[in-house]
Formats: structure tokens, sequence, C-alpha cells
């Protein structure tokens, strides 16, 4: 191990998951070893119209291939495994991780077809991985709203880099499985070069409470609930999943468990010994109907008002199984992601109109609590690790920044502190840390199957087509004497309507016509120049009318 | 007055205002006379692409147009009076308001070129307004986020009908404006039929903090910045400006004004009274490079994130006349309505990139406060109203709701209370109440200068366009024999990039055309049937190779 050369540095960028929440992936490199910390993906912004998902470019990765020795992930939620099955089809690494994230991603890879040629390698917190001639990872369990989340700690050449993943310091967690403390304070103890932490809470004041003081709120509605509960959550929140579980034990209630994320986390958790559900307690979603009112619960995704969700489904009586009766109590056990509050806010909205007692977030509910760590648990992981380099990750910049003010409060020099954007590199040699430009780095768009293949242009137009539509102009003319021999025909789609804007669509034909004939008799024969005629003339037309910017395609043909 | 006949009777309704929070319009009609309370629009949900505004349908006040007397107005925000210009080409009636509330309508109106015929009549707190032979409006003074803010008090034959508008209890407003506890006492003494009031803030227990609590903050943070102040706020909330122009006279700061709708409420609110600016206070912002950092501050709007908005274009460094420097203090004394959050966001991450100290609210920052009352207030407004029949409105129906379970807890009896939906009409008479059918109501869209021209249609394909796209496929065939004549030539916009796509058009052209030969070999030979069978492959084809639907729209031209 550690065969130090003069010449060779440590390097430690983020391809994702500064600036943004969401698809986080961490390099850590020193001379030829790269090691990769998660794979995650985002979900899209407002304006990347009609994109399903994003994961980063990972053309760095790909073009060092023979370095990466291998993806190391933290814990199983999206944005930290949902961009396997795309980063894997072009770089075929090994991918190490706990038993519970190895479930959630083989559960992922299979529907990839890519389990077969993935090698995956199971860790817990005592496992050492050697990555390459230089690098040694060791992992140190954390709290998170899933579990089986590890820290890590990757030894180099220069020093240890610690990446905590996603944490929070619950001192009373639902699985008995403590944060370990004492390991993060012999890391500290024994020296961390680089910290990278989980600035997502940067912003919170004091600490977040214990998952299990959801647990007693949750008790306490389903014994006092005379009907049905549903209650919605994170699929991926095994602990709070475990609470519903108890809670309808000891208040004699049988869990149906509907949404496909729902059930399939239900199942791997079960099968992995994470969760632990007693015999005949789970009911099919069929039966419901069947058993009393009281006796039922209903669990199910949709706690951010999805669309598509079980929850919305039922909200809207959509939904094939199950229907929601007045009188039925509906938990949405969980606070609105940034985006989503006004679907949330739909879906409470209309399970309140079916009669349903609906218990949601806001107002010291109770019914749900972060996963991140706040202000004082954020300066708890600082002073246990003690770095001498500081890269606040995983939040927007204004957490980062945030964040990095409370490293500074503890006691880290300013000037050891880097808030960096994807791509920007810091380097370490010698026992100083400085920034060294940047690799690529950016967003890559994945719509439907396609992959890369949608960008600014394709969502330009989409920006344009959605705001006003498009119309599409199809004219006619003769070779011999320029005169128009068909049309001009106007076809709108998300302009105007079309029987009531007959006057508008007439006029709009006329100076199509009027526009074409007099750029031919002005010998104006070039198509693109007859095109971009039409189109300013329409456009000009078009906007002094309705004071609307269509897209406007000009079909010109001869015969 | 009050010539009461057998069968009449009253109706009351909302045309915009529940189920929603914006385009509030309420109706109060007894036999041929018609109220109208308030006159509002909407900002468009995130599925109406494209739409600028929305307002009620008023279908039935332009039915009943000899019967409407006028329109009341409780105070002066959008979603209150921004429908009047469009409502008054209607229906020609007279506008009621207090004093400011008419300063911001006469400005709509003259945009509007509607100034001069639309009669507007002064009301103040001892205004009686005499509304046809029925019908008598007296009003009282309350505290809102704008000053002149008045509910109003309806007396028909039954009772009377009171709408609070948008209303806390301040009980140290800025103005030194009370909300007039003494004169709701007395119409509630007198007897209340039927109350109408804001549901805003149903879901918030406890007593909303006094506006004034903002000056004390305000001027804290002025004092302690080392350099530039830049604060956003909404532009009508008078009593925040006028606390801004406090802070910044006591630490001997002058301001400047920046956006469009800033400058306006300004001016109006200066010229009738309501805003106190000392002489030489205000400075044009050419002056603000010349003057030291520490002696400025810059009024502005964009407290939500508005793309095009003053603190935006700062924040983007886009802003033509004031930049933000390094060590600049940005206060946001708004909280992002829902929806804006992302906005807000971004603004803040790009205003801390360029070293400015940002304020915001959130975590007790103590900047902003609401305008409207939570629980305690809406107890007090019920226990001084005791209406018989209580309509909560001004909200999404989830706090209507919770608005209606705040009035049984004072004791309104649970069948005197209406949750309705627009349109929804409640009937009075003889001292019993009951719903009775529904009037049209709806959104009406505007999208640039059409009003109601986008509907279902054009926003289903404005939806479709901006999630995959469009591909116009153009193909002639010959009249004679069926063959190809030209074409198939395939145009994309939003779909893919056609450089990085050749292979899949290249196939896309195949298909097309082996349809349509296989097709006209079948002899189908209408024109629909071929659209629809290049639809339908070519569509199959997409889907497939793509899992993307693009509208497809063929174009068959014959020669």
């Amino acid at each position: 191990m550690s065969k130090k050369n003069n010449s060779d540095k440590l390097t430690v960028f983020a391809l994702g998951g500064v600036g943004e929440i969401g698809k986080n992936m961490y390099v850590v490199q020193y001379a030829n070893d790269i090691v990769v910390v998660d794979s995650g993906l985002k979900f899209p912004e407002e304006d990347m119209l009609g994109i399903d998902i994003v994961i980063p470019d990972i053309s760095y990765l790909t073009e060092n291939r023979d370095k990466v020795r291998g993806i190391l992930l933290t814990h199983g939620h999206e944005d930290h495994i949902g961009g396997l099955p795309y980063v894997l089809k072009h770089l075929n690494v090994p991918v190490y991780g706990t038993k519970l994230t190895l479930g959630l991603v083989e559960n992922k890879l299979k529907e990839a077809n890519l389990l077969g040629e993935t090698k995956r390698i199971l860790i817990d917190e005592d496992s050492e991985v050697v990555l390459g001639s230089t690098l040694k990872a060791s992992f140190f369990r954390t709290n998170h709203s899933i579990p089986d989340s590890v820290g890590i700690c990757i030894a180099t050449p220069e020093g240890n880099v610690v990446h905590t993943g996603d944490f929070k310091f619950d001192h009373t967690p639902v699985n008995g499985q403590y944060a370990n403390l004492q390991r993060m304070a012999a890391i500290g103890e024994e020296g961390v070069l680089v910290l990278m932490s989980d600035s997502t809470n940067a912003e919170k004041p004091g600490f977040t409470p214990s998952e299990k003081n959801v647990g007693v709120v949750l008790e306490d509605i389903f014994r006092k609930a005379a009907q049905r509960v549903v209650i919605a959550t994170f699929a991926s929140n095994v602990h709070r999943i475990q609470q519903v579980v108890n809670a309808a034990e000891s208040t004699g209630r049988k869990i149906t468990v509907i949404g496909r994320s729902m059930v399939n986390v239900v199942a791997i958790a079960s099968d992995l010994g994470y969760l632990n559900v007693p015999d005949g307690m789970l009911i099919e979603p069929e039966e419901v109907n069947k058993m009393a009112a009281d006796r039922v619960v209903v669990l199910c995704t949709g706690s951010q008002g999805e669309p598509m969700s079980a929850l919305t489904r039922m909200a809207r009586s959509t939904h094939r199984k199950v229907d929601i009766l007045p009188g039925d109590t509906v938990i949405i056990a969980a606070t609105p992601v940034p985006g989503n509050e006004k679907y949330v806010g739909r879906t409470i909205d209309e399970l309140f109109r079916l009669g349903a007692d609906v218990i949601y977030s806001g107002a010291n509910s109770g019914i749900h609590v972060s996963g991140h760590g706040s202000q004082e648990e954020l300066k708890l992981m600082l002073n246990l690790m003690k770095p001498k380099f500081f890269l606040p990750i995983h939040g927007e910049y204004r957490m980062q920044r945030r964040h990095a003010l409370l490293a500074e409060a503890v006691g880290v020099d300013p000037d050891n502190i880097f808030i960096t954007d994807i791509g920007e590199i810091v380097e370490v040699q010698g026992g100083a840390a400085r920034r060294a430009g940047k690799v690529t780095a950016g967003n890559v768009l994945i719509d439907g199957l396609g992959v890369g293949d949608v960008g600014n242009i394709v969502l330009r137009d989409r920006k344009l087509l959605s705001q006003d539509g498009i119309l599409v102009v199809v004219v006619t003319l003769s070779k011999q004497d320029g005169t128009i021999m068909s049309g001009p025909d106007i076809i709108s789609r998300g302009f105007v309507y079309v029987r009531e804007s007959e006057g508008l669509l007439d006029e709009a034909n006329r100076i199509v016509s009027s526009t074409l004939l007099k750029l031919m008799s002005e010998n104006v024969n070039e198509w693109a120049s007859l095109k971009t005629g039409v189109k300013d003339a329409l456009g000009r037309f078009l906007y002094e009318q309705t004071r609307r910017r269509p897209m406007i395609l000009p079909i010109i043909m001869e015969v």
C-alpha cells in the first residue's frame, strides 16, 4: 500500500451533488487510482420539459476507465444509486455496498439486464477494501432515513479522505443500530485530511428529532382512528415502515401494501432481515373491503402527490382496488420536496373532499422527521473528524455556504474550506490544498430510452411549443410561373381553438399568400428566403393580434 | 329600503376564491339586486402552459347585467382587483373602493383604456352605499398587508351578510390604523346572518405577528450592514415599504426603487398619503454607484424569484443599472408562495455566489410576517360576528375545512357551515339556509390578448408538444399512379437532435414510405386513412425505439 511518489497527488471532486440536491457522485483520485462514491440520479428541473431523469456526465470516468477501481455506495437512495444502470453500461467496474444497499441495487440491475455482468461486493462496517495500489477504504455506520447507511474513510498516501454519506445522529434508532461515534472519533484521532459532509439541513438550527418520535405519534393516531388508516411515506424509509408495522401490531390492524416501489422495498427489506413483519400481518388489497374498517392499515406510495402514485389515485377515486371512504384517516408522513408543494396540497384537498380525516406535515404534527442532520449534528461531525480541509457537499449552494460557516465556527481555517461546483477539482499535495481547474461535468438528460440525445436546442423548442404552440403553413408553388398552386393551408396545434379563431386564421392565410406573391414578384425565389419571409410576416401579424409567438413552420413545395 | 316580498330570497356564492387561492369574486343577491365583492385574478397552475393569467367565468353576471348594482372592493391586491380590466369590459358597473384601492385600480384602468367609462366611487369606513332597492353596504377597517383594507357588511331584507375581506388583527399597526373592533362588535351585536371569512391561514395555530416586528429586525440589519442593503418585498406591502423608509432614515441611508410595480406603488401610495418618504430620501438608480455603499438601500421587486424581476436580474448580473457586489446585504422579505420555492432558492444561490450576505425567510429570521390572521384571529372574528351561517372562503379546500372546524369549535352549528366550491349557491330564506344548485363558474384563461380562446384541447396539445415535441411528415403522392413523387420529408421540433439521430430518422422515413405504398396497393386512398396509417406506424416505431410519443402531423399532398 501507499507507494508514494513525489509527483503524485490527491484530487477530490464531485461529478454531481454540489450546487444541487440529487445525482450524487464524488471522485477521489490518487495517481492512477480512481474511486467513485455513489452514482445517483436527479429528477428534472421544471425547465427540462419531457425529461424523465438526469444523471451526471461521466466523461472523465469513461476517459480514464482503466483507472477506475470501483464505485463505493453509501446507502440505497435513488439520488445515490439511481444512476448505476446508466453508468455501469459504460463503465463496468465493481460496486461495493452494504447488504440492503446491494439488495436495492440488484433489483435495479436486474431490470436493466446488467446483473450478470456487474461485480457486486458486499461490505459491512468492518470491511477494508483495497482499491488499486494506493487507496484503501473503510466504513463507519451512520443513521439515515434508510437502514445500512455508511460513511467512508478512504486512506490515501496524502492522508484520509472522509465522505460522510447522508447522515443524522439518531440517539434512539428504530433498529437499534447506533451511529458509530467511537469509529468516527477514532478516524478523527488518526487524522482527517479532507472531509466531505452532507449539507442538506445546514440551514436548520438545532438537532433533527429521532425517527422513534414518529412511532409514538403513529401509534396514537392508529389507536384513535375509528376506521381505516391509510399512510403514505417514502418507500425507502424502512425505519418508518417498521414503525407502521409496529403500530399496526399493537393496535390489532392488518396491513396491505400498495404501490410498486413500496411493494418492492417491503419485499427486499423483509428478505434481507431489515424489516420485521409478523406472520399473517400482510393482507392482499382485495381483502381490505372484507375486513372491519378499524382492523386495516393501507401502506402506500404517493407522499409527494406524484400524479400516478397509489395515494393520488385513491384521492381521485381512480385506484382499482382501494377507495377512500368517509371517516378514513389518511396520514401523509413526509414533507413535500421543494417543487411538490402544490401536488401534495391538491391530494390533501381531494382526500378531504372524500370525507377523510387527513393528517399531514406542518404545525408540529410529528408524523415526519428528516433523515439529515441539522446544524448541531453537522458541527458534531466536524468536531469528531477535525478535518484539515473541508468540502461541504450534498446541497444547493446556499446550504454548502451555511455548512462552510458552521465549519468556520467550529474552528476549520476558512482558507481550508472549498465550496465547489460540479467538476471543480481540489488538489492536495504535501499537505497543501488548492483549486486545480475543472473536469468535464454536467447534466445528462434521459428521455425515454434516449440518454443524452435531448439537449438545449430540443429543450428550447419544447419550451416554445409549450408556451404558444405551432403553426404549420403548407404552400405549393408552380415551378413555371411562380403562382400559388395550392394552399396556403395552416395547421394549428396548441395555438388557438381553430373554430373560435376562423377570422384570425383566414387573415393569416391572406398574409402568407400576399407575402409569397410579393417576394416572387421581386424575384426572390430561394426557398430559404421565401420561408423566412413567411415566418416574419406571419409572426408579426400574429403577435400584433394575439401577443403570442407560436412556432411557425413553413413548408413550401414546388411542382 | 328593504322591500320584502315573500317569494324573494337571498343567495350567496363565489365565482372565484373558494377551493383556490386567487381570483376572488363573491356574489350576494337579493331579488333583483346583485352585488359583487372583489374581482381578482389568479396566476396559472403549472398545467396551464403558456397562460398569462386566469380570471373567473362571469357568465352569470353578464347574463344578469341589468341586476348588477356594483363591485365592492375590499383592498388593492391583484387577487382582488386584477380581474377588473377584463370584467369591466363586459360589465360596465360602478366600482366602490377605499382611496388607496381606487388609486391602484385607476392605474390599471388607465392602462386598459377603461378609466373614462368606469364609474368609481370612493368609500371610507363611514360610508353607506345603497345598492338597488334591497341592499345596503357598510364597511369596517381591517388590518392586512396593504393599507386601506376593509370588511363589508351588506344589509339585506333577510339579515346582514358580512364579508371580512383579507384580514389579520395587528394590535400595533405600522400606520396607526387599528382594525375597528368596536364596529365589528356592533355588527355582531346587531346580528350577522351570514359570515364569509378569510381562510388563508386556517391551518396556522396561534396569532400572526405584527408587521411592526419586521421593522425592528430591518433596522437592526440596516445598521449592521457594512455595505449596501438590497431588499426585495411584495410591491403592494406599503407597510413594509414604510418600514424600509423608516429604517433607512434612522440609519442614514438613501433609497433607490427598482422594478415597475414597486415604482408604481411607491408613487401612488406617496401621492395618496399612505407612504411617508422624507424629502431627498429617494435617489435614482444611476446615483447608486456614486454613493458610499453604506449609505444606500435598493428597494426592489423579485421576492418570489420571478424570472424577469429586478432582484432576479441583479442576481444574474443582467440588471442594467445595479450590480450586486461582494459584501452587500440582500434581504428577501417574503415567504415563497407555493410553487415558487425553487425560483427563490435559485435566486438566493446566485446572490451568495456573487458574495452577498443573503437574509431570507425561515429559521425565525423575522423579516416577514403574513398578512392573514392565524387560527386565534379567525376565532376572534367568528366570536365578534357570531354568525348564524358561515362560509369559509379565500382558501384551498383544506383551509376552508380547517376554518369550518374552527367555527364549530367556537359554537357555530355544524349544519350551518357551508364549504362551497365556485358557483355553488347557498340560499337563505326565512332564516333557513340550504344549498341550492350551481351557477356557471370556472376558469377563463388569458394568453396574450386572447381571453378564453385557449381551452382544454389547446392546453392538451401544448402539454404533448412540451413532453416529446412534434414531427411533421410531408409527402407528395401522384394522382395518377399512386406513387410517391417527393418525400417523405420529416421535420422534427423538440423531439431529438436531428444530427445525432440520423439513423432513427432515416428508418422513420422508410417506415412512412412503406406504410403509404402498402396502403395504396390495398386501394386505401382517402387521405384521412393514409394519414392515420402513417401516424400509427410511425408512432409505434418511435415509441419502440425511444419510448417517446411525439405529436405526428402527416401532410400528404397530391399532384
